[in-house]
């Protein structure tokens, strides 16, 4: 296009992720596929949604006090996945992530469903062989199977764990899955369900209070942040949206009462600055259950933050 | 349950279509699958959204002065799909429909998305090999593949006439697809798109008005009943709701401006009676685009007249 | 309120329906119940959703040439009524209507239900014992009782036809009851429901298409108009908005496909021009059915044209 | 039906709520009345929006550690109710709770607006004179008639007060009603509002944060708890879901700001374990004011919990 | 971006619109203004909203026989607007237009408001001094000035007049305005409002049908066709999409009932095949009110027509 | 109108804000002006859907212990503003405000978007020199222009600065801004910000809980009360509904999660009891993204609470 039409013509992509690919940091992709949903379906349109409205959000933190522009990000758009097809979406996703890494970036996905993630740490745990997952959501994800098929939202987290092993996959936020899950979590990874109440079953003693929770969140995070720092651990992020409560992040597929606020996942993530976070994705935004906007205006602010903390 | 609660409670069931299954001359059931769904996902809440508006419903048709009870239909519910594996979803759907025709009662199947209809041919043209389809439609659906995937909604009709050949689908309504499945409309089925303009490949001459369209449709449907009944053959018709114009049928996955009118529709599948009807579906239905409720509301009042066609 | 106040601020009120109530012709107001709506409540907040956005209607109509304003209009604002007593409710309404009366007014009144016209032909009926009813629907509204009650929307018309008796009223645009009801209709009112098809049980032919509908419906209406003006008789008319498509008019409880366009009822209205119209109720607005407001604004565009007729 | 469909086809019943009922301890249904509402109808849609969604919910408690199927409920469907008549309405409820004693078993209602609680309270006093009540709740409820009518959900918990006398109520989360149901309340009822600010007639002095509040109740809960056990004194809990704040529960009748999050009112439920609980009811809730589901959830869940404490 | 991505990502842009600039005929592009809206505001997102969603849409067309590809057209994106500086905003689009008539292309411009078409007809009446526009409207939009405002959506049509003269506006469709509005433009434009009834100005016969009224526009538009082809008249068309019938068109500012069809419209701009098009824009999209999707897929396939004619 | 409709008609005005105009003590009225508004229009419906809903909340406020009587309101209505042209329309809202001043009133102002307040606080100024500001946002508003806008909601607290000067604006729940934008606020203004994290540039440590933050409002508000009270300062509250979490006041144009709780801002406002407070403005609600209606039920409130604080 000619000068005219730059100097006049509205950017047309994410906030501030322009930087040319050679010189960028970090490659920001859209993986809208929700083939597997369950409930309620509609999370492809997660990541247009997001940049459709990227322009009313600032490019400046006052959290972090930084610009996205620091970050040096490139908006590659969003890959054209097929529906009706898992593995092959799965596979091209995959593709995707690995081109990212070879050519020495880091790759942030946005969702589409919660599958999505089992495709980036494929790719990822290859170049990384220590890779830890730090995992944020309302489910276990520990399902062998759901309703006859392998590959599914409902089982992606079990799926990385094949992948990875026990111990490497620290889970909090979890207020909702089958019992047998529960206890799979307790036994082989890092779990830190969000609950009240006494009949949790991996706890000895009754936990009656939000604050008391968040405070052993926090201990857990620095804790985490600290061995990871000591021993160069690499560290994916994936955070399913739903961990929020579903009163400011009503639009997602499968909605559970009783989650984290905002500042309370802020904090959490700003604990990990310093450690070695090679990508990230935040999946499960599905804007037809958004009718507000409220939930993609809280996810792309998120969005916003993690960038700054690659 | 007792009978106290007999008396008390409402039905719970699809208007009037509780005849006991031995008695039953129609098992209707719905099949909630939209796993291939390229644009707006959502189908697979149609039938639930239907039973659940079912009471709004009069079981008297004054059209053609009968009841739905005259019908003698068992609603059996939705079949529980596997989300995420088509081929095992059409499976499924296929097995239904062969364990109704082998029962010696004829299916009725609430979409889910187009591609169902092929689970439902698959078994009626074991059981009737002489099978015609009767095609309302925006959409060509003569694709071979979509975005590298077989079994997609945007290749269904495609796949019927692998098995049924030509001259034995019946298409209405057509006003969108690739230029190609044009060509292949006119070459191999018996093909009626819904068009004006001077475009029209398949047409010599210039229509201008819907008017001329529906006498056209009128004629052809006549024609098309006549021969039906001079021959018993059996016909099974598939009606994808977006035939409809998207201004009284928002509530679906691809919206087609310049669509049939329900007298229209209604009109024309009357004419149809006294042909020898083996089963019907009915599909597209996306409650999560239908606020208002219109979209369920025309699905609900053209279900009761098809099935007092059966 | 001082002059400034007067000069700046808006009417909040009816387009141009100020007319001092010594000078009105014409007493405007809304009759907010909804306490016996068997599907889906809502029309309580029919007549505020419509004045809310009426300052986005013109006052001019071009179709009569005419502003609202030479209607002398008072708009009275709702009436304040109890819910859960549905007697209670009804006397509140027919003693405003019969003050409006006493005053030497005519009644325009806004639903609310259909149920509120019982009370407004209650009192015309007290005061034109030979008064006639216009009454355009879907529904027959022809039951002696709903669910055991007595009053209901979907008894009204019945309740009606107690008072008046045969043959004084003129139904238009049914095409939804009970069997027993549509014999009732044609052997008691005179009574043109908008069918198509042969099952209809009152006529002798098969209709197949909305053009014979509407040209019936114009002759049956100019029928009506030469009637009542040869002898002078006093004219009500009841519109049941949900008389319109679902397509143009979605924001009302029960809705039913295959219904008038606007410009048909229009022209049936406006051909009524030189009657001795003694007042007319609209009804069966359900703004939270509404989320476009398309059914506001034809209501309100109806609206105005009513008034003109006046 | 035949065995092939109980395989194939979804339960399409509330969440392992199929309880043969001769082996049933609780007997669940719905109760779709909103006759009275006075500003935003809608809770006669509220049974069937939780049914719709209910395959979403998991059958397991992490809270609690238990399965819903550990409580033995059978999911009765919805009582067929009269609308517009609100006595008649009352009596068919009030027979419905009075059978489920009858057999032995435990009534669970989900309304519908708050007023069906006086139905069950009639016939559980009738059963247990000694019979307490927890009352969750935004609104006073203490009018003696509201726009002239006696019985109205501004009025339920004065019927209530009228047969069970003084200090058997115990309300808490009350922020909204005129001050003589506040002065009331104190006088009468065991009284707790959710209220910060120096105003609040009951108390002596100040407050100004929600953990003191939450504190102030957890306490209150305990102490009645221990009155409860040590008497064996059989307690019904009636929850008018609009105690919660409109941030997590929009989808209600009467939306008052400041209200109590999901975990509060989790917490203080769980302290009741092992009390001599008869029954509960959970009511308001407005589907047409959810749209994007998240209140239909948050009730769904709350349900659970409730019927496992059972 | 590297050839990797070029394969894998999606296109991110309008529907085949992505011809280079120095080969393209024509620039399309957004003007999302919507600062003079009076009633209900929104276009803004119209351009947004299409191109969104412009990936559901087919390049071929069915009635032209036509590939989007075959009308060269590049998609410019949005113009970045200052909103609350109206007369800035239009010199913007003005330029832009100027811009794209020098580079030897014809402007296509998605509004916004209607009042963005001042500023393409500012740009072509200087490139073209005998222009003519064919204007499809609901309202005259003749007025001087509207709430004390000279630039207003509610002026556009006069201010356009101001520059063009006497009989060189054609418009279709208009059915709502002041008086002296119509007076005006049956004295200075072509104009032909879409009315029946027996008031209309300007004609002498009384129209009931719109059947007649569909005949004479298709009559009037030959016409035009035939003197502008015999001249080599440059023709310039602005459509304002409320032209269309609120029940296919819902997501619009203003709502007049009684509009046109898709199928309509599209003839009568079928026929202008052969004229000598310089332009045209579409103008009053308002995605907040269109939450079916209808309104935004009737106006792309519009423009996918009307791009095709070009 | 006569007393027989005083009687029965509703008072179709605010909740209790009836006094005549010469005993009001407060003059209530709406600026439904959203001409800047940059991203999301629709603040010019908050007034009017505020109003339409009052009936449904109490006049008593239970925790003031007072009735909206006794604070003398006279509801004016709202000012009919042009619609782009933005110096016309503050205009007119000063002389309103200045007459109310004149009066010996004091004015209550809804927004319209956030600039309204420029014309309130040009009124003000001129008759309080000495006039201070208290200020709840989410945004800084600190612009000196935005998109080459001068006059716009960005740049309002801006505006007000240059009238009033450093140290007489008191900002608390600033989250989004420019970086300069911050500096500006540190340096000029009292300013507080709502934030959490490490790189907040104004202090000195880490925040990381909400508790923390609203500890120090509270002192940082008594404070303030202290000084105002001490030297009998009058003050101004400007309160932009964004303030509040998106989770709860979603139905406003620029959503910023992580804001403050209903309860929050109550206990801060109630703090300043006893204070010389000479006026108010609430802004920003945007009913077209409230669905709910949560957003305006809780502006109502709020409204209500500050009523009684003048």
């Amino acid at each position: 296009m000619d000068a005219f039409f730059k100097d006049v013509m509205a950017a047309g992509q994410f906030m501030a992720c322009d930087t040319p690919w050679n010189q960028a940091k970090v490659g920001l992709f859209g993986a809208p596929f929700d083939g597997t949903t369950s409930f309620r379906p509609g999370t492809r349109f997660g990541p247009s949604a997001m940049r459709q409205v990227s322009d009313s959000m600032e490019d400046y933190s006052p959290y972090q006090d930084k610009h996205v522009q620091d970050a040096f990000v490139r908006d590659l758009g969003d890959i054209e996945l097929p529906i009706g097809d898992t593995a092959m979406a799965l596979d091209l996703i995959e593709d995707t992530c690995r081109h990212i890494l070879q050519e020495g970036k880091k790759p942030a996905m946005l969702g589409g469903e919660h599958l999505v993630t089992l495709a980036t740490v494929r790719a990822l745990a290859e170049r990384y062989p220590n890779l830890h997952i730090l995992h944020f959501d309302a489910h276990t994800d520990l399902r062998d199977a759901f309703l006859g098929v392998d590959l599914s939202h409902a089982t992606v987290i079990k799926k990385c764990w094949d992948i990875l092993g026990d111990g490497r996959i620290h889970s909090f936020g979890i207020r909702s899955g089958l019992r047998e899950e529960f206890v799979f979590g307790y036994d082989h990874l890092d779990f830190h369900p969000f609950l009240i109440g006494s009949g949790n079953i991996g706890k000895s003693n009754k936990i009656s209070s939000r604050e008391e929770l968040i405070t052993s969140y926090q201990k857990s995070i620095d804790a985490l942040a600290r061995t990871l720092k000591a021993r160069s651990i690499p560290l994916y992020i994936t955070l399913d949206l739903d961990v929020f409560d579903p009163g400011i992040m009503p639009g997602t597929g499968t909605l559970e009462a009783g989650g984290l606020s905002f500042l309370e996942v802020l904090d959490l993530i700003l604990r990990l600055e310093g450690t070695h976070l090679v990508g990230f994705d935040m999946n499960e935004l599905s804007p037809p259950y958004d009718p507000t906007g409220q939930s993609t205006a809280l996810a792309l602010k998120l969005l916003r933050e993690m960038l700054l903390l690659l």
